[in-house]
């Protein structure tokens, strides 16, 4: 192609040295909300060490509200909205402005929110496999009218990484699990406070339950679609996430905004650990 | 339940007077971008005369980032985000609003922005029945683990009001046709220019040209669950969608931002002009 505009980001190759911009990314972390992904920016900028004040970090993205992008150094913080159509689109056009930008050895780590199974919330979950809704490990494609089905494992080497880091924190329990990753909040969730809903609780729990004994810890809505590009695309990727409530015991989220807050930072916590260990960053600064 | 939390509305039955704030909505218009139902709220405060200055309209979601709300008078607009599973959060907790409200004889409408198939870039598209990527006017909703058929019907009635409408509008192609809904805008869709690409320009075109010759006239990733929860829930229904390209010619959409924004505005005059007549205040108003 001659040139590539990257829609849904407001980029493109002859709009934007691409290669200047982005060259030196070593690791994305991308999650739903653009405000959360902001405000991990600029948690990354303090921590980095960075010049300036991070609060009027600008946002790359900012001719199109369909997503968020930060860059902190090396880390770049972007947004993917809710559900795996929504995260697909981000990816896409990520994974070509890598490619534009001849970046190297870059790891991509989601950090996000979910519903756990049978686990405190406030829990952190970093993935070993995503499952789908069957409890599958597969992630299924359409392309044009055939369904392809894509493997969803992610970086084991990676995940153990995470969770050795996670053993330096204190007061954040942290598990290897599997993650669930459905279409639907409420009625793909089991959950009965939907607009919509057709089964009873009994139903709802064996189906919880038996997710539980096929390994999974938590619920979320783009892990399967974020193992499935990356691992086709050769990034080093992870997903990381907190559960803000057991499905077990309740549908609707209900912490107050301090504890919401606290729990959201969770993995940021991590994964800000974790980065400062790669940069080789961590001696001096503790 | 004793209390409903809308938890990415952040709205809830025991924080806010539900009846008071949305009692006398009778028209709901949905689109993905924030910043263009925003823009739509403003028009629609200036069509409806409505007093003080439109341009300083709160966000009623202002607490949560998820989606975005505006009100003017009798119409709501409501952001919904990318794709199927973003779009079906939303109707969820907009769905139970419009129930704790006690509102009734509620029109909502989809106005959104799509690839066209065999017509103009500019077109707008009312959908007669939104399709899957497999031309069944179907969606298939995940229950628990297992796969639900839901029917993906629109009301006629007002799809042919709303086309009657848009006669009265000068330079704006306008028509009645399928919308096919993907959860994927490149590899779903049959665009080449995505990250990951296995298929060829011919395998493409042969896709969208059965597609045409089935009825599909436009494609977008939201109108299939819309109608299967809207049908379901007893909401008058109608998608209205502009097309930004021709997916015959091409996949990348590289309108001017100034064409774009032009583009935008189509389905907006059109639903404006028949909320306008149905409140009776088209004749004093031109």
């Amino acid at each position: 192609m001659d040139e590539d505009i990257l829609y849904h980001l407001d980029l493109g190759t002859k709009t934007h040295n691409l290669p200047a911009m982005f060259g030196d990314v070593k690791f994305v972390c991308v999650g739903g909300s653009p405000n959360r992904m902001k405000a991990f920016a600029q948690f990354m900028h303090k921590e980095l060490r960075l010049e300036g004040d991070g609060e009027d970090i600008e946002d790359i993205c900012a001719g199109t509200d369909r997503y968020c992008m930060f860059k902190t150094g090396p880390v770049l913080s972007v947004s993917h909205g809710m559900g795996i159509p929504s995260i697909s689109i981000m990816l896409h056009e990520l994974i070509k402005l890598l490619h534009h930008a001849h970046c190297c050895d870059v790891t991509i780590i989601r950090i996000g929110t979910s519903g756990g199974i049978g686990i405190a919330p406030g829990s952190v979950v970093i993935t070993d496999t995503a499952v789908d809704s069957f409890f599958k490990p597969r992630f299924e494609q359409v392309i044009l009218d055939n369904v392809v089905t894509r493997s969803t494992e992610l970086d084991k080497e990676l995940a153990n990484d995470l969770f050795n880091c996670s053993r330096e924190i204190p007061n954040v329990p942290t598990l290897i699990g599997h993650t669930m990753c459905t279409y639907d909040f409420y009625e793909g969730q089991g959950r009965l406070d939907g607009a919509l809903c057709s089964f009873s609780r009994e139903k709802k729990l064996d189906y919880l339950k038996r997710a539980y004994r096929a390994g999974v810890r938590n619920i979320e809505m783009e892990s399967t679609v974020f193992a499935a590009m990356c691992g086709l695309c050769g990034l080093r990727a992870a997903v990381v996430c907190v559960t803000l409530l057991d499905r077990l015991e309740s549908d609707q989220i209900n912490l107050s905004h301090d504890v919401l807050v606290e729990y959201q930072q969770r993995p940021q916590l991590l994964i800000s650990n974790f980065i400062k260990k790669q940069l080789g960053l961590c001696d001096q600064m503790s």
